[in-house]
């Protein structure tokens, strides 16, 4: 098959550009459909928008199925052309719930384009920029590439599924059935950001997760501190006691075993980064906070993504209703969660920080561990070639070169790709920080919308090469 | 007037004896009304007990009223005999509420005598031990006495609340308006406990008690963890540095300043004490524990009555649901109170607990504190000759001498009585720990109550030495 030439990717761009009109209603369709998957009333419209999404890519003459799973089903869509490379695209066609709703300034399901006093022209609606609108970057950059060449330059295989939002329970199972079918050679996720405004992003990593819940029981029973006071032990001190310990003065994670496996990034990595405009004024000002409080040598963009974490995201105990009362608590629970990086074995991890909990234990006191499952980090190695595609892609689009930096989040999804499917994936996406995704108001600017269709556009050229 | 003698006193023990039945009888019907003053559905209940009261001291020959509070009321009954010297006895006529009800094998409200296989017979009904059945200890003795001899050894004002489960917070005003008619020579309140069943006990002192309430808060908003963890303070860890720095490793309290005024207690009190069966495995196993974790280089007695405490009675913040959730919580918050002794000032140990929590808090948190109500302290001095009298009444009755001791909790009541009133309060009661006081299947040992009343015989005829 002849190669794309410079002539037709610009003949793919104009018509992208001349069709962005149509893309925003076809958008603006997919948006109306409020395919909530953590509500069970609205499992009619996840099926919906799962069928929308079939017949669009039916439209477009890929072989589109909806597949039924325990959950909400799974939208797959191929291409079945002779390209020398085939890639498999993720992405979730449903969205969060939208309470409060009070606080949205238009309907979350009637989706409509705010012009700002900017000038700045956004799409509104729950799901513009988690995940619609981003999906469909992808589907119109095929589109383009379809109507203004009559083929894709490399193969395609979607994988849109519904339950993103509700945990994810049947993607798993759904890839491993389907594995020889969905075999790609790269995987591609558009569920990302962009840097800033002007600078696009490669996700190199994204951290793992592991949760735990720990509930240390003393006496049998609630003390009254006026008798046990002073000689009873106290579940909530202890806890306290454990949790102070956890991070050292310097920041550092105290729990013998924790960084096992954890490797430094590359020296370009680190210099690259530190040449980033991330401060703390510019990061923690934004949400009320001044002081970065992880470890006092790293930087504040290994922080919040190459480097593992330790955060109690819950903890209880005692009295907490309104006045006082005086009593010594039998029980304390804290729930806990540990974004990990590459190399860090969750099962190691979460039988670290127990041994630690256990160590630090009165004998008189027992502790009950619920939870600890846990997913691995998943990172691209930096001397993918398709990386380096992608990047030269991003940098034509947005005249500069994108940020290649791991992300402080977790999507599990993306570490059965590598270990199911036995692909590497690049995260590419154009929303941005602002974009209120989960919130009330949501919103994708018609500029990520726009130049994201023509970077999939680029980047699909530039994996075929 | 004639001093009482010998014959006297055994003709009042007799009459005690003679009378147990009508006694109980008495209890039973006061026991029978529903006086829960936490509810306001139980409020004509709570007016009911307190006439029932006032009926039964007007029918002693006591000048008695039931007088009207912003809350319950409370019963006064003053006799106007002609004796030297006038003792002031304090109670309350108000019960804990009985949920849960289904764990009560009999009707809270329907006093009955259960005998055990032991063949110890005992008053079972909310209220048996606390406090109706002790308050009418007192009332019977009275009773035997009127009947025996026709007067009282010494003349009596009884001031017995209906809010002492609900905050006593009309009870201070009252002594306040009528402070000169309740001027007494010393106070008495049978609201305490035996040391053991066969061994009386007069409380020396009671704890003083300081509440507070900390809100810590961070970000301006919940955070996720994946995006800000790593970099961004979680007030979660910071209460708990702040929990965890309280307790040193040899269980003292580093609060600057905390022991401030706290004194030694006599050597030959330490002595007795030391000479006490109170061991960790008998004070602390009953409730599962083993270990005592007071201050190292102290006695288990000093621990829960002698020296002041600080305990966490309630800690929450973040996510407390089902499941997990990766927040960064904004706010924690923790309900604290110290048991105070003799000396410390409730508003100092406030001031330096709230100094500590401010010196460990990051400069981009701040720190809210509700609350910091508290209560001094009380204790009767050693050397008071009342006190003497009161113990060789006691072992007169149980044959074995009455343990003196401070008490770990508070009655802040008590601390009223001095400051208002002037006087000193003996402290002397007929409980047993295995009452359930505040539990299901409340009950008062037949012992307790018919011993008790035979005490307090022997006890005002002393204290008119």
């Amino acid at each position: 098959m002849a190669a794309l030439t410079k002539t037709d990717l610009d003949r793919v761009l104009a018509t992208v550009d001349a069709d962005l009109n149509a893309s925003i209603e076809r958008l603006f369709a997919f948006l109306r459909i409020p395919s909530i998957s953590t509500d069970r009333a609205y499992a009619a419209e996840c099926r919906r928008a799962g069928q929308w999404l079939v017949d669009d890519l039916a439209s477009l003459g890929l072989s589109a199925k909806l597949n039924d799973t325990q959950g909400h089903p799974v939208v797959t869509g191929t291409s079945t052309g002779s390209a020398a490379r085939r890639v498999m695209f993720y992405g979730h066609y449903d969205v969060q719930p939208v309470d409060p709703l009070d606080l949205w300034e238009s309907p979350p399901f009637e989706p409509r384009i705010v012009e700002n006093a900017d000038g700045v022209k956004r799409i509104v609606a729950r799901g513009s920029a988690d995940d619609k609108g981003q999906v469909m970057t992808f589907v119109e950059a095929c589109r383009a590439f379809l109507r203004a060449t009559g083929r894709l330059p490399v193969e395609v295989t979607l994988v849109v599924e519904g339950e993103e939002e509700s945990g994810s329970a049947n993607i798993g199972p759904f890839l491993h059935a389907h594995k020889d079918a969905l075999k790609a050679d790269l995987a591609l996720v558009c569920d990302t950001g962009m840097w800033d405004p002007q600078t696009p992003s490669i996700i190199l990593s994204l951290r793992g997760l592991m949760h735990d819940e720990f509930v240390i029981r003393c006496a049998d029973r609630d003390l009254h501190s006026g008798y046990y006071g002073g000689a009873a032990a106290n579940p909530l001190h202890i806890i306290a006691k454990i949790i102070a310990a956890v991070h050292g003065p310097d920041g550092r994670i105290a729990i013998p075993g924790f960084y096992d496996g954890v490797v430094e990034p590359p020296d370009y990595a680190r210099e690259a980064w530190s040449k980033l405009d991330l401060t703390p004024a510019n990061f923690l000002g934004p949400i009320g906070l001044a002081n970065p409080i992880g470890e006092k040598d790293r930087l504040l963009i290994e922080m919040i993504s190459s480097r593992p974490t330790f955060e109690v995201n819950g903890l209880w105990g005692g009295y907490t209703g309104e006045g006082s009362k005086t009593v010594i608590p039998s029980i304390a629970t804290a729930k806990i969660s540990c974004r990990l990086v590459a190399n860090q074995d969750p099962v190691q991890v979460r039988d670290a920080v127990r041994a630690f909990v256990r160590a630090q234990l009165p004998d008189d006191c027992t502790v009950e561990f619920l939870g600890g499952e846990g997913s691995a980090a998943v990172a691209v190695r930096h001397d993918n070639p398709d990386l380096a595609k992608a990047a030269r892609a991003l940098e034509a689009e947005w005249g500069t070169p994108p940020v290649t930096v791991g992300e402080g989040g977790s999507i599990p999804v993306v570490g059965q790709f590598k270990k199911v499917l036995g692909q590497d994936t690049l995260l590419v996406g154009f929303s941005l920080d602002d974009d209120r995704i989960h919130s009330p108001n949501e919103k994708y600017d018609l500029t990520s919308f726009h130049k994201g269709i023509r970077s999939w556009v680029r980047i699909l050229a530039a994996l075929a090469e």
